[in-house]
Parts: structure tokens; sequence; C-alpha cells
């Protein structure tokens, strides 16, 4: 007894001491040694051979790929080829009705009597979704507001004026995506705030960590029951020039003109392809991103990079001859952008079929290095993953967490985790949503860093379970 | 007694249940909390308002500084007057004896008869040191090989050769200054190596990721022994080139027209400013990194990037009104690139004053996304400064590991730690030492991530000791 009674009291006097030395659930990784070979072999050969780059090269010679757009239906074509140049077991399209806004080509914003500044051009892009104007356009005084609170504090001077929402992305946020969401709902639900007090249009400092002078566009709303305003992002550069105006000129007036317009729904398609598992073939892990984009630039990182990706998945277990367990099925998603119908078709057809979806991985936050994954499921999966970090650290994954996912798998029930892939952040907002965003924007080791670790944790989860 | 053995059993009953639940150093930031509001402070300055990055583009725009330059004396005077103008409470010049190398203006290089191939210019850049050749240039046939142990197997064909030294840069590896360290011999030391064996010349191809047609410089040794070579660096696609060439046609020939040249040593300096410690001033804490550059690009991120990083420490905690109770320094160091003669007298400095060097952090990996610090002391400091991770963490740092720290801190003896600051290395190689590393390849976020993320740290040791 005396025996157990000194080595109890020794633990606790070194607790005491050493207040570091507590009990911590370590990672335990037992086993996982027998996947380092594969893992190494994922990124020699990622890195390498830039494939997933390559891809990327050609699908942004396709252009932007807006939802309903022909460029989309192209790049449907193209990403059905190279999924079969790769010889993946099962290819197929899922159809999908999409909306159809396009953004026509009229797009113009003017300061016109602002005396005795001169005529002003400003650098503006319809948001998606946006009704167009009358051939005269717009012509209105303007009113900023920071907020939807400023808004309403001042709803008595918005009648007949265009509501200018001023505040910009936080930029003292380390994660610019912090940065974004504190920003956006003026984009989303401006043209509704501001429509309440009788505005008849709306303008928004682009959302963006680059002060360039770039409008960065997105998708807005209306509501059936208020008027439907014209809605413009604006150069975050014009937008320091039109609120310096202000001060000067407040009774100085914005014309705008665009004719963009929201066309019926199109028959479109999402494209799933998978390796079916050698000893689960019914049990599933998606890797997807989306192949819609916005209208301008090319959508290189948003999510040009996700899609490019999730092929590249597939393509390193062929071409390394990886066979995985259980099937791992590559999913480009359709309309993330302006609708989600992409996400919601699939999550309906998950929901459905007979088979079981075991993970979901989701790259949509560009194709930058590596450095988490960000995971939706129960603490004992989560914990399962965590301990895939030993393996995963090889690919520059730093940590796996709780956290949100994505969008388009977040339409998938009865899965046992979902989860995001989590680049770096800090150049992602530069180009988001933007002519910025085209093909020389993806640096190719950062991309194919990404592809490795989506393809080791996807083959860790298909050899692992969860 | 019989209540002590129970514990005892159930303790390693759990144990046994779960062999994940182990004794484990828990990092132990107690009482660290109080720094988060000062960090976030940082974090915030650094990031809304750029100031570092504004000091280099200030500093680019002197154009390259190579040690012995007037250029590099510019550069010191520039941030003589910044360190000034931050309010420092010392300020000082310490002087060192520099080598100075000048390119010249002839850098040319031909393959001249590889009949049926046309003449075709090479793009090359003397390598750091080498010696120039006589108006004529010199003219002889190539030996490819990719190792000084094929070099030496092949000794018999070597004399009056160009050696060329075509092993690239392994960018199957994630971090890029593994895949350089695999391949820097060649040009460090390919001159002595092929000199051995009567080699008339040495080329070698650019030590890069970038797979474009820019040569990369660096730095490159002779010895006494054996006789002086003129030495190359060659852009990668002429390296694939001639080594296609050379396939086709063994026997051609190259011409290699250099007039660089070594000039006496010229007097320069070291510059050093500080915040003086409040309560322990003889207690210093120097950050630092190295204000000459190579000859072309501007050295934006080598290593411009971590002098406007130590720079911007003393600026953070000066416009921040911080007082730290030790003394933090600012060193930028003289002829890193080609000699480090000003780690080393900034070295005999540290080792016959009276201070007591605590730590010291170096910059020099160039202006990416913060990752880590790599720490040289023994095991209770390391766990000291793993103890900071949780105040670190909010500044994108992920890891505190015993490793290599930076070239010039290494002279420093006595001292408690040496720590190098390790950002995210993908693209660093892309520029390294070339025209590449241009002000324009470095990102605000990421540069004043690196700086908040050094000032943090900083601030930690002040106030905390090691």
């Amino acid at each position: 007894m005396l025996k157990y009674q000194k080595i109890f009291n020794y633990f606790i006097i070194l607790l005491l001491l050493f207040p570091g030395i507590i009990i911590y659930p370590q990672i335990d990784s037992t086993g996982l040694e027998k996947y380092d070979n594969v893992a190494d072999k994922i990124i020699r050969s990622s890195l390498t051979e830039n494939r997933g780059y390559e891809f990327l090269r050609e699908l942004c010679e396709i252009g932007p790929r807006l939802s309903g757009s022909e460029n989309y239906e192209q790049a449907i074509i193209w990403a059905k080829n190279k999924l079969k140049s790769i010889g993946c077991d099962t290819i197929w399209l899922q159809p999908v009705m999409v909306p159809h806004w396009v953004r026509g080509n009229i797009e113009k914003s003017v300061i016109i009597n602002s005396d005795p500044v001169e005529e002003k051009n400003l650098n503006i892009a319809a948001l998606g979704g946006s009704i167009g104007t009358n051939p005269q356009g717009i012509t209105a005084n303007v009113i900023e507001v920071n907020s939807f609170d400023e808004l309403k504090k001042m709803q008595n001077e918005v009648k007949d004026k265009i509501v200018f929402f001023s505040r910009p992305l936080d930029s003292g946020l380390i994660n610019t995506f912090a940065g974004y969401g504190g920003a956006v709902n003026q984009r989303v639900h401006g043209a509704i705030e501001a429509a309440k007090y009788g505005a008849v249009g709306v303008m928004i400092r682009s959302i963006t960590t680059k002060h360039d002078n770039v409008p960065h566009t997105g998708v807005m709303y209306y509501v059936d029951s208020l008027p439907k305003i014209p809605a413009v992002a604006l150069g975050y550069q014009d937008a320091d020039y039109l609120h310096n105006e202000l001060i000067k000129h407040p009774d100085l007036k914005l014309n705008i003109k665009l004719d963009c317009q929201t066309l019926p729904d199109v028959k479109s398609s999402n494209l799933i392809a998978e390796i079916k598992g050698t000893e689960k073939p019914d049990e599933i892990i998606v890797v997807g991103g989306h192949l819609d984009s916005w209208d301008v630039g090319c959508g290189a990182h948003d999510d040009g990079a996700g899609c490019v990706q999730s092929i590249e998945v597939l393509d390193l277990l062929k071409r390394l001859g990886i066979k995985p367990k259980r099937t791992i099925r590559c999913v480009l998603f359709n309309n993330e952008e302006n609708g989600s119908r992409g996400g919601i078709e699939y999550g309906k057809f998950a929901g459905s079929s007979n088979e079981k979806h075991i993970a979901a991985i989701e790259s949509d936050r560009g194709g930058f290095t590596p450095v988490g994954f960000s995971v939706e499921s129960d603490s004992t999966v989560l914990n399962k993953l965590k301990n895939f970090l030993p393996v995963l650290e090889k690919c520059n994954i730093s940590w796996v967490k709780k956290g949100g996912s994505g969008v388009d798998i977040s339409n998938i029930k009865n899965i046992t985790a979902k989860i995001g892939y989590v680049p770096d952040s800090q150049r992602y907002m530069d180009v988001h949503h933007s002519a910025n965003d085209v093909f020389e924007e993806v640096h190719p080791r950062e991309l194919e860093l990404g592809s490795a670790a989506i393809a080791i944790l996807a083959y860790l989860i298909s050899e692992e379970g969860l």
C-alpha cells in the first residue's frame, strides 16, 4: 500500500512543481506511419508534375463561367473530358436548373453635376442579380452610410436617393474571410434595406483587401415585397473619391446606367466523377469545388483552384496507382455564386441514394498554401481526423479544428464529416469576385500543395474510415 | 492507503483503456492573457497602417544594395533617417570593412559553333565573387554534370572545358530552402571543384523554383591553391536548352565574356538603433535583417523585408506607446550575401560589451505569411518560448521549434536564444538572388504580419525574460 501512496504522492508533487506537465490527450497516430510513403509520393508528384496547375491554365482559357452562361457549359465539357482522360470509373452529369443573369454591355456611372468638379466616370460593376436601368439611367443625389443602423437613423433622408454603403472590409483582422464577413451584408442585403426607405439605387464600396480601383461583384438579393432597385459595386479608390466629393459637395448627383438582366432559368448540370472503392464502394468521400465563377476575371482562385484540386485528387490516385478502399468522388458544383442550386441538387441526390456519405471535403477558399482543415462533425470524428495530423503535416497542414466547412457540401445530410480545406487567406480578397481573379494570380506550388493535402486526407479517410 | 491504491489503479486502467491520454507537457500560458491586448493592437496597427510596406517601397526605390556599392551607403542613410524619425533612443553606425565586387557591364554567353544550330545568346549572370575574362572571353567545349561525384568520375574529360553544373533545385520538397540546400554546393564550390581537374570556367543551372529564364546569382568561392576560373549562373530555360543542345551536339562550344572584378575592401557599416528597456536596459533583444542585397532586382524579399520588419518592430512600439522592460535593438547587418562581415563584426561587439544579449530574432527568409519561429537554445528556454504560442498564434505563428536561426546572428555568442523567423517558403526561391526580387513581389499583408509576429515575440521576451 505504501508503494502506491508514494508513487501517487510523487506524481502529485510533480504536478505541483511543474504545472505544465498535465494529463493531456496526445495525438494517437499509432499505425499511421504506413501512410507516410503514399503521402510523400502524392506530395512529390503534385509539386513536380504540376498537373493541377496545367488543368487550371486550360480552364481559365475558357474565360469566366457564370452559371447559365455558354462558358459554363464549355467548362463542363472540358472537365468531363479531363476526368475521362484520367480514367475515372464513373462520370456523370447531374441536371440542375440554374439562374441566368447577364451583365449586358452598359455599365456606367458618372458624377454629373458636382460643380465645380468636372464629370467623373466611376469604376463600377453591377452586383450579380441586379436589375438594369432604363437607357437614361437613374440620376439621383447620394446618401453615404456605413451600416444598416446608420441607414435606419437617416431613413427620412433616403427617399429618391442612391444609397452609398461605404464601410470597408476591416483589414485589421488577420483572417480576411472575417473581414469580408463583416462587410458583405451591404452587398447582399443593401438593396433590400435601402428600398425600405425609398432609395432608387445602391452603390457599395468594393469588399476587398486590395485598394486598387477594380470593382468586386457578388450576389445580391431582392424581396418581392419591396421595389427592386439597381445595385453596383464601386472600385475602392473611387469609393474614397466619392466619399471625399460628398464632403465637399453633399448635393452632387450620380447617374448609373446598367443593362444587366435576369433571363429565365437554364438547364445545366453538376459534374460528378469517381474512383470506386475496392472494399467499400458504397461508402463515399466527396472532394469538390464549384465550377461556376463570377463573370469578371476567370475565377482562377474562386473556384477554379478548388475544381482542379478536386480533379487532381482523382488524377493523383490514378497516376500513382493508388486504389482507395472507399469511393472517392469529385463533385464540381454548379451555381455556388448566385443560388447554390448545384449544392442543393447534389444534397437531394445524396439524401435519396443508397450510398453512405462518409465525408465531403470542399475547397473554396483559393489556391494558396495549405494551413488546416475546418471540420463539422461530432468530437469523436473530429479527434479521429486530428489523429491524421502527423501525416497531414507533411503537406503543410498545421491544424484540424471544429469549424465551418463549405457552402456546397452544407446540403449533404447524414454525413459523418463535412470538411473545409483552409489555405492561407492573406491574398484571397485581393482578387475575389473581380477582374483580378486570373490564372497569373495562382502560384503553382501553393495550388499543388492544396491538391496534395486534400488527396492525402481523402485517402486516409478512405483507408481508415471515420 | 486503500484510497491511494484505488485512485492509482483507476489512473492506470484509464491509461490502458485510452492510450491517447498520456502525460504530456501542455503549453503553460498562465498569465500571458495580459499580453492579448498588446498583441491585438500590434497586429491591427501593422495590417491597417502598412508602415513597413511603405518603408520597403522607399528602400526598393534606391535599387540593389550590394555591400561596397554606393547604393548600400544610400540605403544606410535612408534607414538611419527612418530610425531617427521613429524616435529611437540610440542610433549608431558600426564600422565594417566589406568586400567590393562589381559586376561590370559585359556579361555575355553565346553558343558559337554548335553547327547547324545558329548562334544563341544565353541568359547569364556572373556569380558574386567571380573573376572576369579577358575581352575575347573564354571559348571552350562544355561538360555537363549533375554532381561533384559525377565530375570526379569524369575528371579526365574536364581539362580546358567549361563545366556545366545542371542539377536543379528539387521542387519535390515542400520546404524550398531544403531544395535550395540540395543544389547550392554547385554554385558555392563548383569553381573550386572544376578547377581541380583543369576546367576553364563554370556555368550553373540557376537555383530556383521558377522555371523562367532569369538567372539567379549568389556567392561563390575560390581557394588560393587552385586556379580561379569564371563562374556564371544560367537561366533555367536556357539550362534546359543547353542540356538538349549538348545531347545533339556534344562538341558545341561556349563563349563567356565577363568584366566583373573584385576591388579593394571598402569601409562601410552596420546600422544599429534601439529602444532602451525601462527596467533592464542592459539586457538586449536584437531584431535584425541584412541591409545588403545582391546587385540584381532590388532585394525586396532578400532581405529588404527583414530590414523593414526590424525597423517596424521599433516603429510599432513607438507608435503604440509600448515601453519594453528590456532593450529592443534593431540591427541592420552588412554583407550577409558575400562575406557576413557585418554579422561577424556585430558578434565581436556583442562578445566584448557589458550588455547581456538575451535573444536575437533574424528575419531573412522573405516577407511571406508567418508560419513559425526556429530556435537555437537549450530545451528550458525553448519550452519557455513555446509557452508564448497562445499569444503568437494570434499572428498566424503555428509553431516554435528547435532549429537553425540565421546567418547574421549566428555570430553572437553567450546569448540565451537565437531565433529565426520562418514565413511560408513556397514563393521565395522564385525571386531569390535574381532580377525577380522586386517590391511588387511582396504582399503588404504578408509582410506586415511578419513585422507583427516579430514585434510580439520581441515584446514577450522583453517582458517575461528567458
